[in-house]
């Protein structure tokens, strides 16, 4: 039996590196919604009365720690500024420190949690992001990265994206996250565990694999490509639509791109959020980076990776009681919509 | 430093069975939502011109493969019949089996996804439940446990319950979901592998450890209890108001549950239910079981209970790319609100 063989038929999928199942179950996109039901997948943006992300309201937030500036005399086209309600925050260094008590292990809750304002124009559609903007802000996540990575008390830096109220977000002004914190975040430790075991025994990243195509033919679930970056839809995803993009050569830290490639990464990014919207129809979503632990040598079994999880479906009682999400869209389907949607490249 | 010492400081904490890791954040409370936010926490039923799950209307749903009468002439007063649009299904038995490929693995979606209808009555609220019908609600949950474990092909049934179009109801009629798959679920295998290794290290059962009050007292974050039941907030909660129900007396299976224990838990549950609603303005939430898989036998490590997951936040794109889930009430705190929003015991 193979993936593609029966399309109506449910499936359970592991994702070998997580080790995480789902279940994809195409009949169940039948099932009816309520009469009063929000459709979850539409996405809609918050608009304040005024936006704090705009020029003019500079003072409105903490003061920055990175800029980019535009063109000419543009003051900034990408600021990073500490979240003013952080889900973390710095704390003095001499109260870091685990403690650990029966079952309760605890740290301070030290960290850093900043805003990338992607941005001068008040943008809500990445597709809708300059070239050259868009590509600031991928080089505003290498930069921050690279900068927080030299605080020895900090183990990861993650980066995300929250689009549309249903996916998380709070403010409509194009903006992402990140959030570094002192241990490596669940689900980054399994997938290295994963990948490391893989690459022990087959000698492979498993993620270099998923690129090859057998036979000449692009790889399994193709959506797009650059010339330096691959889209796939993975073979056990969570989410309808989900995607993973990644870099064709072998990486494992995010902050080795280059600005020639983050300008290549925007535009392909661009062009398969072009195709999410027309295929699944102007879903809200979130993307976020997976990337190697701080301050660790590159690897050889693990590969830096952008995952794109469409907020399709809600997640519910299942997912939340089993870590097992339920799909009604299957992956070789998903990629084919993707497929004939997205636009040509440059 | 203890969890209570600073309630306004953000914590990490990991629970120590499953590894995960959770940000507490209580300042992030005070984060302004936008104007046009729909409030997440708000409990929204999904009403239909004619309910499916009312008597009367049982030839629109799959012939029943459980009852339980009521008293004197009712018919049924808990009805389990399979779901119309199934997550999953039974298939022919010999085309079953793990297909292994590179890094996929899959399992063709056998399963079982069936729907326990709660009442006769078009209640929508649990806490609006007679005593005997919320205990054969319990009741019936052993049952089909039992009976799906006479089949090989299933690991693990999973029973959950969604309240609220916010956390995935589609249906107002009060009912549960079971799920039965043949595998362990992931957060389930991963609680059952972090309870082995601490029982293999300490000797305890780490649950029966989180009953146990120091000095005569009640344990940590205590809630409420019954005769054979505890409820407490657990160390390290995903979701703010987040409880545990845990049977007093060690047990790895639901399976065992008598039917004066589901008179008793069935008081219990509708008692910190109606404390949740006063202290966190009825929230949509979803509850769940864990239990050990099919046909294993008794664990001296393993202890089954049932976890409350208010949807009091949205998850977004740091929850859905790490795992770790940000909550900005401190666990302390929230025990201490239930508490007191309980209403005494019969």
């Amino acid at each position: 039996m193979t993936p593609s063989d029966t399309p109506e038929q449910s499936e359970f999928r592991q994702d070998a590196l997580s080790g995480r199942w789902v279940v994809l179950a195409p009949e169940r996109a039948k099932r009816p919604l309520g009469l009063s039901n929000v459709k979850p997948h539409v996405r809609v943006n918050v608009e304040r009365a005024v936006c704090p992300f705009c020029p003019g309201s500079e003072a409105e937030t903490p003061p920055e720690v990175y800029a980019a500036p535009g063109p000419a005399s543009t003051p900034w086209q990408v600021r990073v500024f500490p979240n003013k309600f952080p889900a973390v925050r710095p704390i003095a260094p001499d109260t870091h420190g685990l403690t650990q008590r029966f079952d309760m292990r605890l740290l301070p809750g030290f960290g850093v949690h900043e805003v990338v304002i992607e941005g001068r124009a008040h943008e809500t559609e990445p597709t809708a992001l300059p070239d050259d903007v868009y590509t600031r802000v991928l080089i505003a996540y290498r930069e921050r990265i690279k900068t927080l990575g030299a605080d020895r008390r900090l183990d990861y830096v993650s980066v995300f994206k929250n689009v549309g109220a249903e996916a998380g977000a709070s403010m409509a002004h194009l903006h992402s996250q990140l959030i570094a914190s002192p241990f490596v975040p669940n689900d980054v430790r399994e997938e290295l565990a994963g990948a490391e075991r893989e690459h022990k025994f087959s000698g492979w990243c498993a993620y270099c694999r998923m690129l090859v195509g057998t036979g000449g033919r692009k790889p399994p679930r193709f959506v797009a490509e650059s010339s330096g970056f691959l889209v796939i839809c993975p073979f056990a995803p969570r989410f309808a639509y989900e995607m993973w993009v990644l870099p064709k050569e072998h990486a494992s830290h995010y902050e080795t791109i280059t600005d020639s490639q983050a300008l290549d990464l925007a535009r392909l990014l661009k062009r398969v959020l072009t195709a999410l919207d027309a295929a699944a129809g102007m879903p809200a979503f979130n993307y976020f980076l997976h990337t190697a632990p701080l301050r660790t040598p590159p690897m050889p079994h693990y590969h830096w990776h952008l995952e794109i999880t469409p907020r399709t479906a809600r997640a519910a009682g299942y997912e939340f009681g089993t870590g097992v999400f339920i799909n009604t869209v299957m992956p070789e389907k998903a990629a084919a919509e993707l497929r004939a949607a997205v636009p040509a490249g440059l």
